[in-house]
């Protein structure tokens, strides 16, 4: 890897294919951008219609350079880049990086030729980045590879964050952006479509960078899920925090599903639950791309500390807005304790009542607010400290700022984290903030997202022990591909602990029996073919009678004959009516960008109408069942609303672990109960209705 | 009102009660911020320990000055306020603005203290603003008689927007946020508790200044929702547009805006309907703050054209990131029409293929960034058009900028109104475009948000002109105050033409007799003293027989005898079982912040969890109504959710604006119809319980 780090940004030898001498050119900045930012490797124009580009002399092919080229950026048009990359493989070349379009986002033929790329790239065991790439920068020795305009900027800082974009354009926005802001880079990878190497792979390779504390992602999709989990989890462990911005939402996943599982569960949702699940911070005001890594730095110092923050201001109206955006973050609030109130009072301090902690005008003093800092980020009761300073920041950072610069380097490592938003402009202050140590942000809304992130914590969820029984194993194996029938499937979830009400089984033109069962029953046409008994009109309920039953089954096949004629009918169904508190739907499915990933939800169309789901990829622990359970709003039916009885909400959970060990088998499609009936607690929970899809 | 505006703004001559002589006093600042600010009216220190006040003769008292003082600013303690007020009385002050806190917000003995302060102004009729107010500031003459720290800024600003502030700190956020923005402001008023002027009055009174084009409002509270409609909507006539940012959006910044500022706080929900109904915009980014205000004032360009935004760029990322956030806020993207498509083409200029109109780096280029945006604002089929440009934005302005400022310059005054949103940090192309006169955007989000606004439209709402039927008036006259019984509320239902299904009333001990009512059918116990049937055992459904009828009444009668002993029971009410598709809620309140509010919502514990309701200030017109009821999500069960037959929408409408007529009467505390059903399209409503609480 290692290797492979150096070619890709700190190449000895560099190689410019379709360079060109027209300084007005796009294909001309690579070069003119790294001898303007004096990149100290040895730099190829590979031109052959020319003898010099830009004053250098041009060679006619990659292996026409009498040197090691460790990196080339082929800048020529997308019919010729394939040839363009065979003779990279030639000359031995470890990391090409492409600027043509025309490639996996244009039709056929430009996923044929991208195919074709990505095969004589890999037989070569090149590094491959793009097509569609905008290039690589590693500003820590001017090596700005790329097309992107932004880096013509007069200077380029360092900075000991890594950008990784699929989007071309963002990585000079975030060179552009952070230099206002004060936040510098060391690289920037702009990996296009992704046909080599992905968000992930590079991820990987830049974690054996010394010189990266952290990674910001500016994201359009997922293409190499897996690749992105190992990056993120090994950079979490490495202590180093990776955020992003994910644009979009996709409907494509929406369209596969049969189940109401698939409708239910639009791409936005599975993706955001997959990049939490591996650890990536996602923020959703773009600034904060550039505020939370350093908040995310201080992860260490929230060990031990209760999850809520401390707003302290010297202005009312200031540190209202603050927690008023932080609790829409659903971040809690609390006031100091009730030690530092004592401590803080007895110095004549005045602290409001509120949940601010307001100092008023005499915060603007320093010595009042040096002491305030100090005893509150002291205090093992406080979570983070969030100060919003008021106008005195902007003309007196030196009484409103520096005290809390002088508290917090007195304080230990083991302090509260304090974060700053000074609420006036005062980028003095922010300066004065920063390089003290104390991540400082220029919006409110800014500010709350990236404190949000670092009280929900970004761990990646542990990769939970979870396997099939063998029976349901045994009774997959053995089942045909397709929708399994009910007895199937219902086998299948048998064998997973999930059980159905007492039953039995009718052949289709037997007379009706209903031995010990007890009225009311429920009768359902057993049928591969029938995957939506209601509409099918394939279902009835609230069978009070043996007559009503022959009825009912009469009624069924009429409507199936009608509705879907042939439809192949093995048998009838016969249940009794479950009883519990609420219905429940566990399913899962495979998302097309993030793989599989688990539902639970109430069911039914008021589910559908408020989205009220939780989804998680699959397989899931105990632990993130029970998570998921609570975060479904209606199940609030489950948990005491308004006077009812508890409902099972632990067999709930149970159901919904075991449910989702289906994703380990990568022949179901999809898998659903729907609906499951959730008892008292204690009580369990019943399953009415099951579906299996089997590839 | 011109008269008192002049005294506000720019008075000729000005009181300092209570400045300070030290500089490093708060109660220095307003004279020497005036005197550094050269405002040229005459300043008079009232301070009666000293001769003289930062070099100025100090005088005892405000009466003791030889001249006619217009304004007073009192920045004694609170104690000496009052006073300091009747002595501004005594001397025709106009107007008197107060620095102290510890009135309203200060318990007992400070609600007191307001309560005189406001009794001696008024009778002197003095223009009072505050207490707890940091002032009053204009920069075009250096009136910068304020506390504000802010206001000590080298140069003041001017401009033509006006700053509105319950908070006192956040006029000089505002100041500092918006120099920093190139956003400048004429005026600056701290109204603080409010206890004379509030945000209305004020706002009232700056009305009629010809140099003010809009209003930027800081909100924590509505403490006088009539004077704000009545300023709102006059601010709408004259096209004024009135911007605000309102704390307390989460539950948090609720109590804080309690304890902050002394105040009721309403619902969020009733609070943003009731800012909406009277033109307000409210902005959810603070930047959107300073942007909105300048977009809103393009609002006649949007007549006659359709309600969506086109979004051009030069670089596919940028341009997605505000499609989003564009999206995210409900607003309708559109990519060219194919009039714009097919002229542009054949300039062989590429707009790619999707909702973003991307001209990709030829969009670099000065004729063809012209062309298209000149061809997209002169097409009647654009709504608005957002341009986000790339890197070039930053290093050539020129190529990437000018072309729409030129654009826009050579078209008319009805082409579509143009934004911009420079992708990279880009002053000079904002600074270029701003004076084009074309409103360009620091962050996406606020992008998003003031153009968001301005797709929604900030009309006030009419007031509708409707009144309770006389029938219904009267019988609400005869009824005694305190919770009508079930008869009693559905009478005065009956009269507004809300039926009931088929019913009878037995006397409460009678043999159960039902008539021409088909069962199945329900029964209740009428009484003034069970407001909450359901809890008390009071009402019983599905009644099947006569037997079940008498066993019911018996159980009923056994169980509020039990449950609420002493109960009057007058009757027993034996209605129909009525049937329609879903249920609904209609309910009458009293907000205490912005009065009569009407809510519909689909009732039941779903609603109460999703808090899927519709608010408006009461009464509503019918049309106002429709579009609640397409506001609430559950009622798509009405709107032929999966194949559901449609529901009688508009009966449900015209009962809501219906119900929403109680509002006019002062002695209707609340009322609700709930639920009730609604029938097929055509079939109508039907009311199955009703409440009506009388003052």
């Amino acid at each position: 890897m290692q290797e492979f780090l150096k070619a890709l940004t700190a190449p000895s030898a560099v190689a410019l294919i379709g360079a060109s001498d027209d300084a007005a050119k796009l294909t001309a900045r690579p070069l003119s951008f790294m001898k303007q930012h004096g990149f100290p490797g040895r730099l190829y124009p590979v031109n052959p219609v020319r003898d010099s580009v830009q004053g250098l002399k041009a060679y006619p092919t990659v292996s026409a350079i009498p040197d090691q080229v460790e990196h080339a950026y082929i800048l020529v048009g997308n019919e010729r880049v394939i040839a363009a990359v065979e003779e990279c493989a030639k000359a031995g070349v470890k990391v090409v990086s492409i600027l043509a379009d025309g490639f996996a986002e244009a039709g056929p033929e430009g996923r044929a030729r991208q195919a074709d790329l990505i095969e004589v790239a890999s037989a070569a065991g090149i590094l491959l980045i793009g097509p569609n790439s905008t290039g690589v920068v590693d500003t820590r020795h001017g090596f700005s590879c790329t097309t992107n305009a932004a880096f013509r900027a007069d200077k380029l800082n360092t900075g000991r964050l890594a950008v990784i974009s699929q989007s071309g354009s963002l990585i000079g926005t975030l060179l552009s952006r952070g230099d206002a802001r004060g936040v510098h880079f060391s690289t920037f990878v702009s990996v296009g479509n992704e046909a080599g190497f992905g968000v992930g792979e590079v991820g990987a390779v830049l974690l054996e960078d010394d010189g990266i504390d952290g990674f910001v992602l500016f994201m359009e999709t997922i293409r190499n899920p897996g690749a992105l989990a190992d990056f993120a989890r090994r950079a979490y462990a490495a202590d180093k925090p990776v955020v992003a911005y994910m644009l979009g939402k996709s409907d494509e996943g929406q369209a596969l599903a049969v189940s109401h599982t698939g409708a239910l569960t639009g791409s936005t949702e599975a993706v955001h639950a997959f990049l939490t699940s591996i650890g990536i911070a996602q923020v959703s005001q773009f600034d904060a791309l550039l505020e939370a890594p350093s908040v995310l730095s201080k992860r260490a110092r929230m060990a031990g500390r209760p999850k809520h923050v401390t707003v302290l201001s010297t202005t009312g109206g200031g540190g209202a807005m603050v927690i008023d955006q932080l609790s829409l973050r659903g971040v809690k609030i609390s006031a100091c304790s009730e030690a530092s109130r004592a401590a803080l009072e007895a110095q004549d301090i005045p602290l409001g009542q509120g949940k601010l902690v307001d100092v008023t005008l005499a915060g603007t003093r320093y010595d009042t607010m040096k002491a305030v800092v100090s005893q509150l980020i002291d205090d093992p009761e406080t979570g983070a400290l969030v100060v919003a300073t008021g106008s005195s920041a902007q003309f007196n950072p030196d009484l409103a700022v520096t005290p809390i610069v002088d508290a917090v380097a007195r304080a230990g490592d083991t302090a509260a984290p304090v974060f700053a938003f000074p609420i006036p402009h005062a980028e003095e202050a922010i300066r004065l903030l920063e390089s003290g140590s104390i991540p400082a942000f220029r919006s409110v809304e800014s500010c709350a997202d990236s404190v949000a992130l670092l009280m929900a914590g970004t761990a990646p969820s542990l990769r939970p022990d979870v396997t099939l029984p063998e029976l349901a194993q045994t009774r997959l194996n053995v089942a045909e591909s397709g929708v399994l029938d009910e007895i199937e499937a219902g086998a299948v979830f048998t064998a997973m602990g999930l059980n159905g009400p007492a039953h039995l089984v009718l052949s289709p033109d037997a007379e009706p029996e209903t031995g010990p069962l007890a009225y009311p029953l429920v009768a359902k046409l057993i049928s591969r073919d029938l995957p939506h008994k209601t509409e099918m009109g394939a279902i009835r309920v609230g069978i009070e009678s043996a007559t009503d039953l022959a009825k009912a089954i009469e009624d069924m096949k009429t409507s199936v004959a009608e509705k879907k004629p042939g439809a192949r009918i093995s048998g009838v169904l016969v249940q009794e009516m479950g009883q519990g508190l609420a219905e429940a739907l566990i399913g899962v499915t495979r998302d097309p960008l993030v793989g599989p990933v688990v539902t639970v939800a109430a069911g039914g169309v008021m589910t559908e109408i408020y989205k009220d789901a939780s989804v998680r990829p699959a397989p899931v622990s105990l632990d993130m069942a029970r998570a998921m359970v609570d975060e479904v709003k209606a199940f609030a039916l489950l948990r005491g609303y308004r006077g009812k009885p508890m409902g099972d909400v632990e067999a709930l959970a149970q159901a919904v672990a075991a449910v989702s060990a289906l994703a380990t088998r990568a022949d179901v499609q999809e898998a659903e109960i729907n609906p499951v009936l959730v008892g008292r607690e204690g009580k369990g929970v019943i399953l009415l209705d099951a579906l299996i899809r089997k590839h």
